[in-house]
């Protein structure tokens, strides 16, 4: 084994900071691409290493067919670059990587590498964002943070593509479902779950199945049983200890399985209830019942393993009327097959009819939860034809991104030794916005953003009530006037480097969700629709649009028609 | 920091063999779903727990429209399982965690748990393997086996999921390429990346250019530098230190920058060369020099930064040709935008003129890397174009596996107290295969694999000569007697808990790829293909198929249509 632990009992490694190191302790210098440390090396053979370079962490569009992103992952990347550092045998280990030999100074140089001449400026971890816009400004001697690169982006892309897909999953929903995330045995290995939970949480999620995240988050976690809880029961003969204490401990059922049997024959001969079942599955209603015995408060059950309708729902009654004697309230059921919209009708249907049959005030109000392979489009299909669930707990299509397993973040270089550079392409969209920049947000009237801007690093910043020309970065014709009633900087420093400016702390995860719930909700509703959302527009100042189309025309080869 | 690490110092857990912890120190025994953990109070509480449960691990459905998979995870799996032990932290928090008051004993259960009493069979990684049939066997106290649930399902989905996107574009390259996975910055999280490089490799790649994966696993290592690079520079007056030693450290060459100069005007005049470029980019020159400057031995260039026939390849040309004078062999050149085949063919036609021209033998040999989005598709779509690329770096759409991004392996119960279980469905596909079972692959006359069979645990094994009855598990009519000339027992023992078993050693990552290849190599051609094709037959005895079917009568309710 072969990994280093960043634990909190670690010395901080820059600034006099103590920060802790990544969650994954797997997350080191090394996990970054090969020829960061071959460029390294080359820069370091040419004198180039402490060239002060500027690099932009930015994507080009927004995932799942949307106009908006939720920017996600910044805290585990100041946490790596805090206490960025290779260790002896990292260093031996690139020593035997890199192609033919190569100096030994150079290996002293990377003993010495920490982050501590690095300054990182970036949008707050939960922000919605749009594409373009730098979401992390990286400036500091070009090796390291080349060296930087590659973690970076891997620590930012699935982060924020996942909360972004768990905002969009809220937004389907409804604010006032209650959403779980079940991905953990779908996701793409250990800490693609871990991640899962912690970003869907960030992005709007109430609680997750994963108790690792749930311990390393403080995320609040749910579960209660699965179908071979219900397949390992054969008959109530299997129950040997019935007994049951009521809520209040007043008084003590001596045989919790008659109760549950007697309620089972009320409500096989009752009038509203009766004749749409006969036998119900006696495994089934023997799992129930231990279930029951086991968590009286907190009774939900599978309801789907043998027979909705025939077997689950009226198994489920008996056990929840049967904890109602006893001053226990029952939560609910779990749908995990079939046709959720009528299921759950027909099980809301049937929970009333119990509330009225038996005078159990409340019962119908018993909590239905839906689990089977769910994502965007199915919840939206179950919105439109009517469904009677409360919660949702969705798993692989949330977790793995299935609609768009990645997101393109990039990691541009805008500038070196302060000559601003520009990356050119075939494909306008590819072509980068050179400059060291600030980003601003310029709210409108009603309180809604209305555009992006940035601008060069030292030209005024935009003013309230001030009108000013907002342009396409690179259609000359696109072009608006804009008077902002309230302007955002968007970038603040996360990491001073050797800057005496003020590091912003990072919030707590609860924090952050919180902020992201508050900037999803302050958006213009057309930017958040799935379908056809209006574009947000970013934009450029005017002197930065000359800029670009000046250093563009420069560096371009003419060519030759022949 | 809450991560425990399992090191290779740690002591052994169970049966008394050591077994080093997961790569990812993060997957404990809490990477579970709570429900494994309140189902384990709940059978804890009815007296259950220590019943003997046997599971099937398998997957209903071969990934990315093809008709096979490769296994992997299994050594995450086991070393998981060897090292299972809840500390007390994680006891408490489980505590902390469950809903309601549980009495103290079952804590102490849970201190005491590990998979001493746990058996688990399973296919060897890096085998193909097919729909229904059990990739894993886990038989052990159900509440020990259920807590293993979430775990490996984390662990074999995405390992086995990566592998097999590997394979498949292995399949659509050809044998002779080479293939470099390079996904780390797109991956699905640190570890969705680490995993990506090991099972990638497994799958038949070459490299990786992740190097924690390439420490971690001893894989190889492969990377040059990036458009950054190229864009750092500004001109060749930033080369202060210009000298190079020949390859045989005979002589030195002074101004290996002028050597480079004289060479490019050599290009720029030559009869067949000269006319298809004017000036090429000198920031992309000095970047070129500089990068020879330090790797003289494996200088691999990135031709595309500015303009691939007017730039990149000339320049990279008069690199190669000065350090051929000096004796060394330039490696090639990489390609990471534009149209691939075209530029592929372009850049061959100028090596091969190149060679021609001077006179250096091997210079039209030049290794063409190619590198832009690549996937099963576009490749697929070079082939048909025609090409010279040498080696594909690989990255979005084979790590996050973008055209499907789970597997969806289950983990059903099959069995419980020696009583077989089932589980129904309304849809055919997902009902389990009941009972303990063995299974087999049967081997015609030409070699290949003709079909798996899998039988209750203690009907006699298939014989080879003799004819047996294959049955489809659900479909009376499909049946077809065999005749096998190999008969090969899938399922070995990896985990012998607390039986007399002898255990199956991992194998090294090398060997498990060399079995993967292997395996691959041998399945008849039309179940391999792309594009539709044929499935692979998988089967029971006939005794297996008459039990599932008399079970599944058992358990079915009979409806009554109104």
């Amino acid at each position: 084994m072969d990994v280093k632990v960043n634990g909190p009992d670690e010395a901080p490694r820059a600034s006099g900071r103590t920060v802790d190191g990544p969650t994954n302790p797997m997350v080191t210098p090394l996990l970054t691409d090969l020829y960061q440390f071959t460029m390294a090396y080359a820069y370091w053979k040419a004198g180039k290493n402490q060239e002060r370079a500027v690099f932009d962490l930015y994507f080009r569009k927004s995932p799942f067919g949307g106009e908006y992103t939720v920017f996600a992952g910044l805290e585990e990347c100041i946490k790596f670059i805090a206490n960025f550092r290779l260790s002896e045998d990292e260093i031996s280990f690139i020593r035997q990587s890199l192609p033919g030999s190569n100096e030994n100074d150079f290996f002293d140089y990377l003993r010495g590498l920490d982050c501590s001449e690095v300054e990182v400026y970036a949008v707050p971890e939960g922000t919605v964002v749009f594409p373009k816009v730098p979401l992390m400004r990286i400036d500091g001697p070009i090796a390291v943070v080349q060296l930087l690169e590659t973690p970076l982006l891997n620590l930012v892309n699935y982060a924020s593509l996942v909360a972004t897909n768990a905002a969009r999953h809220r937004f389907v929903s409804g604010k006032s479902k209650l959403l779980l995330e079940f991905g953990l045995r779908r996701a793409q290995g250990p800490d693609g779950a871990i991640g899962a939970s912690k970003y869907c949480y960030m992005g709007g999620f109430d609680a997750t199945s994963n108790v690792a995240a749930g311990k390393l988050f403080g995320i609040p976690i749910r579960g209660t049983h699965s179908h071979a809880f219900v397949s390992s029961f054969m008959s109530l003969d299997e129950i040997v200890e019935k007994s049951l204490g009521s809520s209040d401990g007043s008084t003590n059922c001596e045989d919790f399985v008659s109760l549950v049997q007697r309620w089972l024959s009320k409500i096989q001969w009752s009038n509203s209830l009766g004749g749409t079942f006969g036998e119900t599955n006696q495994s089934e209603l023997a799992a129930f019942t231990s279930y029951a015995l086991a968590f009286p408060n907190s009774f939900l059950a599978l309801v789907d393993t043998y027979d909705v309708i025939r077997s689950g729902i009226p198994n489920f009654c008996a056990v929840a009327l049967a904890l109602n004697d006893l001053g226990y309230k029952a939560v609910g059921i779990r749908l995990d097959s079939g046709d959720l919209a009528y299921l759950s009708c027909e099980a809301r249907k049937f929970f009333c009819h119990v509330e009225k049959e038996f005078g159990v005030l409340g019962f119908g109000k018993m909590n239905i939860t839906a689990s089977n392979d769910l994502n965007e489009e199915t919840i939206d299909a179950l919105n439109k034809q009517g469904h009677e669930v409360d919660a949702f707990g969705i798993g692989t299509y949330l977790v793995t991104c299935y609609s768009q397993a990645a997101l393109g973040c990039v990691f541009k270089l805008v500038e070196i030794n302060n000559q601003p550079r520009i990356k050119l392409s075939e494909d306008v969209s590819k072509v980068s916005i050179p400059c060291k920049k600030r980003c601003y947000r310029l709210y409108g009237k009603e309180g809604y953003p209305l555009v992006d801007i940035m601008t060069g690093e030292n030209e005024p910043s935009p003013k309230v009530g001030e009108r000013i020309l907002c342009r396409h970065p690179f259609n000359e014709s696109k072009r608006a006037y804009v008077v902002p009633q309230k302007v955002e900087e968007l970038l603040k420093c996360y990491w001073p480097g050797s800057s005496d400016k003020t590091r912003e702390e990072l919030p707590s995860l609860k924090d952050t969700r919180h902020r992201c719930i508050n900037q999803l909700e302050q958006m213009r509703p057309d930017h958040m629709r799935r379908l056809n959302p209006t574009p947000y527009k970013v934009s450029v100042s005017t002197k930065l649009y000359d800029f670009i189309h000046f250093l563009w025309l420069n560096e371009a080869p003419v060519g030759e028609l022949q």
